[in-house]
């Protein structure tokens, strides 16, 4: 049961966060200042971690959904002995501390995920707690409880209002994760005031629709007792993930506690003043961590380092008696994919038949599956059309529905891809698992708010986003993506594949699984594709090169994907011309981007129009190309033949273009430069 | 109560439903089939249209949320006597046919919105619900409803798993929209199979959580009196929104009835053949309408056709007792906007005061919210950040919860991007408002499945996208956009707008606001702007323009919003060393594109370097510029002028950048010719 000490510590919370965004005349006191008795409470008696070594594979993981509070975790991760000094807390949200604005991974020491857009970290969260579960069924043995660690979250209104965070508690309680606790922070504010303007459904009766196990605490701000019994109460469910609902006033202790003024803005200096007076601080003093308060904080990092120890003592045995499984978690924990892993990866000859790139990610996944165990993949219900699904694969389901088990490494997301993008996350952040799941490419975009995050956050995550193009057909322009690869070449740390055929199929998924800080988003086709002459894979891994070259060319044709076999048969038209051109395959701009500027030139060079065919919008290839044939509209329902025809994408189409391009530049005042030539000279 | 007759009339839409998918070899046959006595109740005894007059305005609206079942709405509205033929109906999913694959709004007359991306109808529905309310609390008058229609979505499974549709729910509940009736198809199946593998919420409890009026009917295949029983409960709840669960079998009369099989496969022929004998028909006709079926139907037709009438003598009684009202009415259903409305839009001089541009947005908004009363504010909880709420501003709310009134023109949505986008949209449709909200720029990616809609059904929504790039400052890079730019400016039909200054936000807006076709995208600033010389509307509304000319300019720098006052700053620090440089400032990429030729190489002229200069990807600008000058990767949490300066965004950067881009250039064996002239020359 808690005790006067523990109000004690739970008032040094309040008042750090106080102090902390007063500072930095920046950030979010209120709810810091409201969790703070579920912040001690958890760390003090439930959460199983080890300071000084925050990457125990069987550690607690906890997750602050509502990240904008992270001055709280900032806090705890201090008192803990965490890297992160008082003087890291000094310079919250200044430029390049250990403190930004929001909690980012990789950046600070103990953060377990990316947080702040509301809504993802709780489906993080799910994400992680299905990766626990993965690998707990997958390496636990008699008397081996290798991996059994709990994960616990605390969000906001904020996050409850966001569609990721509905889809991802939806699908949580389908798959029964009692390893999964979350704490929603029910302060009855926002940023528009009170949650009656805008939010006022039953929360716990959603919860419970949801077949959660639902508990809630009435008074979260003093009343501890009932913070440690709910939180035990919690982790006795054998069924279901718990939702506990706290109830905390926000900014308590402020005076203007419960309203939306301290939500986002610091507390005035009087206001600090009568808060620590009220709390028994001395009013003077500033960041001040009571001794008795930071040698119990010492005990609590003692107790997770001495589990810890037990754990590595449990996993030595465990490692004796099981060679081969620990020997692969421990690959997996290192992230190296197994020994010649890329050997098993389909080639192609131009003779092999021709099939739909979807068709030969599935051959792909087919050859690849039991190699990389690690591989976890999925499909928000587009299995049959994503051919996500390897021939052996078992379901991941609670084993009780017999639709699978938790050990199946095939995951059924329902129609849901923000959630499945954001739970890939979480997945990937366990540090076992390579998730890679499937949509329709236009539907990455319901998506991008979770593969920003993959991005920013370096998470090796893998969309098979089929259907990529006007070559979908019959769906017609509500499912036919033309600007998304744009939108997904635009942000940083993501590579986007538009393979050719089945050598660049393979090396795409080479490169994608290989490159274990970007995620990576494949485009594949619904039509068949002819296997090339020219392609192959190490020529893909490049991103970029010339697939049929002549040195006498007077054009260079740039494509991607699907238009690139019909680039091939327009350079056939243009020979019955007498003209002379080069075909460039570009499967991902940014892997090319990052090959030597000798090789770039190379494949694009200066000296004759340079023209990019591709079935999306021309908006970006001025980066390579000239001049552009491209769909800057939205596309059309009908066979996918009938579609290509109407946007002028057939051979004939793009070899009378081609030959209007070199007929305009023959005896032109205007001499072609490559952009990667402009670029190259401003570089010198 | 239903008759034989009516399952006749049931039997012939399923039966249709079969041919059309067959006809065409693709489509999704089972959600028709099983939905046809919902269709058939619905129209035969609920839904108020004029099928000669599909622009009613009070007519009943009717959403089709799970869109890939569209031969259902299809076959409906032929039988109605829409302009749609039995010709159409046979050329399903072929080129340029008014029977595209998914329901376009624009294309096929009595298509309300364009549905099939998965969540968005139903969030569409919403939309309609609001804005039907308003028009009702606006404009009714004792004795005169003009406005009073109903708005019937039907959705599926898939709707429901999706976000969108929850955040969309959600707020339906919470504001009381009785004039909503959404009817779940359930029937178990989604591409997947079962939705035991994927979706075993209690979706029900789910509603009753959200405060909707829940009810079902447990033979949706059969039980026709049920239904009509059920829709009539339906229209008499006073508070809340009704949602009726309707059990029915996927693919209904089919040998593969129930199973995934026939959710987006054609029926086999010979599965047709039994089908139609077990309904009565006759197994060697296709197409066939029985004549009672079509006379009947021939009836609601005329049945409608009278309602209408009878409005049309109402409203003209309304007209001539309330002359301003009706002259407002038709003004906003003519969507022209008031005359000389523009007048009011604030300018400014270079000796004005500097201020942030959500601060200029909200000075517009103030200035003509009066004037243009079918403006629709609101904001995702951002409300105090966004600026979007102008002085005297009621909030739109259930008159019951005493925070606004139904004819308010604020909209609180609470932390829902998506669903608000995609109500948006609905708002739209509904055809008497502007819709306009704000959220930060970073988090419009969060909806940016419903702003593709928004260009995709040519709908006017404007966005008012706050707290735009790196200068938001603290909050750092989970809330900083760098990609979100290039991603909406590849997005066919959208305005995305960053203007500089006061003047060139108020020609954003004016562009925005008359673009009745068009969605836009307001980018503003957070931090304070000074006010630009040279800077107008008239300049603005080109969407480029010269800002600092300049003859015998050796460089161009072109630049938007927040970057142009550090690029004319630039540009002093460039004159002092003896480099004359001009300053192009491009507010809307899209509108610049939409100039003649010669304007625009007057702009952006051959002869000199072209330097792009932006807190964003540079991704995209190859289009306008030979170097670039921008952030590939993610920001920074800092106070602004900090990020400003580790990501080299200052007057001395950029000079020294521009200067050595002079110097390259200067002896170059590569003349340079705008990226502009070179697609002129190809254009020749």
């Amino acid at each position: 049961m808690a005790s006067e000490f523990d109000n004690k510590a739970v008032s040094t919370i309040r008042t750090l966060a106080a102090d902390i965004t007063h500072q930095s005349n920046s950030g979010h006191p209120g709810a810091p200042m409201g969790l703070a008795p579920v912040a001690h409470i958890l760390w003090s008696r439930f959460i199983r971690c080890d300071p000084k070594d925050s990457h125990w594979p069987n550690r607690d993981r906890f997750v602050l959904s509502n990240g904008h509070a992270c001055a709280l975790q900032y806090i705890m991760l201090h008192l803990l002995g965490y890297k992160l000094s008082m003087d890291d807390l000094k310079s919250f949200r200044t430029l390049d501390s250990l403190t930004p604005g929001h909690p980012e991974f990789g950046h600070t020491d103990g953060i377990e995920v990316t947080t702040g857009p509301l809504g993802q970290g709780i489906a993080n969260a799910v994400g992680l707690a299905i990766a626990g579960k993965n690998a707990a069924a997958t390496f636990n043995k008699p008397d081996f409880e290798i991996f059994n660690n709990m994960v616990y979250c605390v969000l906001g209104d904020g996050c409850l209002q966001e569609g990721v965070c509905a889809e991802a508690l939806s699908l949580a309680g389908h798959l029964r994760l009692n390893n999964l606790v979350a704490i929603y922070d029910d302060n009855g504010i926002t940023i528009d005031g009170d949650t009656a303007c805008s939010f006022t459904e039953d929360v716990e009766m959603r919860l419970r629709a949801y077949r959660w196990n639902v508990l809630h605490v009435l008074d979260g701000n003093t009343d501890l007792d009932s913070l440690v019994k709910t939180l035990e109460e919690a982790k006795t469910c054998k069924d279901m993930p718990t939702m506990i609902r706290v109830k905390t006033t926000i900014g308590y202790g402020s005076e203007n506690q419960g309203t939306a003024s301290v939500h986002g803005s610091p507390l005035k200096e009087d206001d600090i003043i009568q808060l620590k007076k009220a709390f028994g601080f001395n009013p003077d003093e500033t960041f001040v961590v009571p001794k008795d308060v930071q040698e119990a904080y010492d005990g609590y990092r003692d107790k997770g380092g001495k589990l810890h120890s037990e754990w590595k003592d449990l996993y030595s045995k465990y490692s004796k008696k099981y060679p081969d499984e620990a020997a692969q978690i421990d690959r997996r924990l290192a992230h190296k994919l197994p020994e010649g892993w890329e050997k098993k990866l389909p080639t192609y000859k131009p003779s092999d038949k021709g099939m739909a790139s979807r068709k030969l990610s599935e051959a792909v996944l087919n050859a690849i599956a039991d190699e990389i165990p690690e591989l976890l993949s999925g499909s928000a219900d587009l299995t049959g059309s994503n051919n996500t699904r390897w021939s052996n694969a078992v379901d991941f389901q609670p084993p009780e529905t017999r639709l699978g088990n938790y050990d199946g490494r095939y995951i059924r997301y329902g129609v849901r891809e923000h959630g499945m993008g954001a739970i890939m996350n979480g997945i990937h952040a366990y540090g076992l698992h390579i998730p890679s799941s499937g949509t329709f490419l236009n539907f990455v975009s319901y998506a991008i708010g979770a593969v920003r995050l993959s991005a920013l956050s370096k998470f090796q995550v893998i969309w098979i986003a089929t259907h990529d193009s006007i070559g979908l057909g019959e769906d017609g322009p509500t499912h036919q993506p033309v600007e998304t690869a744009a939108a997904l070449r635009s942000l940083p740390n993501l590579d986007f594949w538009r393979p050719a055929d089945g050598n660049e199929t393979s090396g795409a998924y080479k490169v994608a699984l290989e490159s274990y800080t970007t995620p990576s988003v494949l485009a594949l086709t619904r039509q068949n594709l002819p296997q090339l002459e020219g392609s192959s894979i190490e020529n893909t891994v490049k991103g970029g090169y010339a697939m049929i070259e002549d040195k006498e060319a007077t054009i260079t044709l740039v494509s991607t994907g699907s238009e690139v076999h019909i680039c091939a048969e327009a350079l056939k038209l243009l020979k019955e011309q007498g003209i002379k051109a080069r075909l460039v395959s570009m499967p991902c701009f940014r892997v090319f981007d990052l090959q030597p500027l000798e090789y770039r030139l190379k494949v694009l060079p200066s000296g004759h129009p340079i023209l990019s065919v591709e079935a999306y919008t021309t908006f970006g290839w001025g980066k390579y190309a000239h001049v552009h044939h491209g769909i800057n509209t939205f596309g059309a329902s009908a066979p996918y033949e009938d579609v290509y025809r109407k946007f002028k994408m057939t051979p004939e189409d793009i070899s009378s273009k081609a030959a209007r391009v070199v007929d305009a530049f023959k005896n032109s005042k205007t001499p072609l430069v490559s952009p990667i030539e402009v670029e190259a000279e401003f570089a010198k």
